[in-house]
């Protein structure tokens, strides 16, 4: 009979807004360590960008500006790197009191395989000045901003250190494949441990400059702004906090009484994961739980906990991660006003009958 | 160069589960009068059913039992609804205090245009008995709840007179092709005015009965219990409430000065929409919006009004729907324990800058 195929059963981006562009990872189902390209969050500040042709200007304070074509960057020697990427923005849903902004939930995190070229190795072919202080990256995206009439591209840059560090590339593939176009085809920044906004995507040009770079990306947003109506004391958003997210069951499932396991994902911009515990009873007791694996720099570490429930009634369940540069996720996220790191202790709520 | 094609930009379906599967539909990004199949939220109690054979078998209190081929169904004089169809637990994850269940927003609701043959021409086949009080629909989706170990079959019952209306019917196309698998291939029940639950889906059998039917999706499931922890009050879940839903802005998003249009649809149970208001002060004024069309019976009637805010600050937006049976939307929806009929007057909170 025709149409009784087996019916498919698959998650999908978690659509917050369509211009621009701005989807989320279905977080909870995804039981791999590396996101597909297609369940890969998207997050843009304006249009995809168009663009015809494409090299890569290298300049500013070096000795020699350049620029690479793709072939010639494809073959410099390569660098493989895992990594989660966060959007700073990630469970800005969750802040109380709300603030403003994409109401991201838990999904704006994805992680998978990049593999490009060294951006020190670039920076050896053109010599950096002794007076270099950061590195800005152009991405091809730009447009409006509420807070200004001027067509402004997306601009980061990111400390000289930083920006030579061994980890840090320019990425030309995704999971194996050229870089798919919404995520930055056909180069992008990736910046282990810094919060996505670093990872620049369609990179276009790569100036070195020796003063502290003030773009609207890097010095109005992306910057914790700890009170609501003054930016006193506000400080610069750069690596991720550490965090962990319960996967299943989801908040506010109704379960049957017998054995549950209870399953998450943890990360750290912050060397690696050390420990996750959970808790079924609000925060009173705690218990380690299992790693897939052993936990890995840049990369979430899966965990599971088994969890026996005899006895009916509702359960407030609990994940917190600790890092090796001992933080610890808190009981509460630190509020600021644009909504950025939220990393509280992961909080779910279920009923057993 | 390859690769470089205009990305496409769509919504997605929203995963709330995937087994069974539970999607929402992108209510704020559905600017059409019918949504797509591929768009429609997708609501199961159970896994998707396995039948490779089809017919339709009708029995109990008629004067004569029939079994239908699809093909006759087919060769009968047809008839056309066009019709909303909203989850009864649409925005349930909006209760306060919070109920358990599939935590759904706003887009537990789609609506198009289904084609099938009216059940009473069915009923007129076989007769009906005058003892007869209500029709039990079985579909051929089965499998464990958690209240019970027994497998049951996903079973409903319409009062006689509502399975002998005008408008109930037997569909087999949705928006001009075969009904997808997911919504009910090949018949699925349609019960305009009524809540999703009613319309079930892969009909196996319509068993005409003469007593109150108490299966556990019509006495247990589809209740309203005003109380927490007593079944005192308690009442089915049928019609669908006089609703309303901003889709753009959307909640949260920061806007600059100037002028923006705020839309939206309302739908009711009751009759037809005959009024919608919008608020943009918190609900101290209101103002009339624009219909797009006259309000029809059954299908959502989509509205937008110009806001023009020249000063800079945070606005509560509020939508408030009235039918032609007189209810309204009320400030704060009736809570009730599994979470049915959320339709309190819709509020968002935007920032302008």
């Amino acid at each position: 009979m025709q149409n009784l195929q087996k019916p498919s059963v698959k998650p999908y981006l978690i659509t917050r807004t369509l211009n621009p562009e701005n989807q989320e990872t279905p977080i909870h189902f995804i039981h791999k360590d590396f996101v597909s390209d297609k369940l890969f969050y998207r997050r843009n500040h304006f249009s995809y960008p168009n663009f015809s042709f494409y090299w890569l200007i290298v300049d500013g304070l070096v000795n020699f500006s350049r620029t690479f074509s793709l072939q010639e960057i494809q073959s410099l020697p390569s660098k493989t790197v895992k990594t989660v990427l966060e959007c700073a923005g990630n469970k800005r849903g969750f802040f109380k009191p709300k603030v403003f902004g994409e109401q991201w939930q838990k999904g704006a995190l994805s992680q998978g395989i990049w593999k490009g070229v060294l951006l020190r190795t670039l920076l050896g072919f053109t010599g950096v000045m002794e007076t270099a202080r950061e590195v800005v990256f152009e991405g091809y995206d730009f447009g409006e901003r509420t807070d200004s009439n001027q067509v402004t591209h997306f601009r980061r840059s990111l400390p000289i250190e930083k920006a030579l560090h061994p980890d840090t590339i320019i990425a030309y593939e995704y999971n194996g494949k050229p870089i798919p176009f919404k995520h930055g085809f056909p180069l992008r920044l990736i910046v282990p441990e810094w919060y996505g906004m670093a990872s620049v995507k369609w990179v276009k040009r790569i100036t070195v400059v020796g003063h502290e770079f003030k773009g609207p990306f890097q010095a109005v947003d992306y910057v914790y702004y700890p009170k609501k109506e003054s930016d006193e004391g506000k400080l610069p958003v750069t690596t991720m906090k550490i965090n962990s997210t319960i996967q299943q069951p989801l908040d506010r499932k109704i379960l049957n009484t017998g054995d549950h396991i209870i399953s998450g994902i943890s990360w750290t911009g912050n060397g690696l994961v050390t420990k996750v515990e959970v808790s079924v009873d609000g925060g009173t007791n705690w218990s380690p739980v299992d790693f897939e694996r052993s936990p890995e720099r840049y990369v979430w570490v899966r965990w599971s906990y088994k969890w026996e429930v005899l006895e009916k009634g509702e359960y407030t369940i609990m994940s917190r991660a600790a890092d090796s540069k001992g933080q610890v996720q808190p009981p509460e996220a630190k509020w600021n006003r644009k909504g950025y790191g939220f990393n509280a202790i992961d909080v779910i709520r279920v009923k057993v009958e």
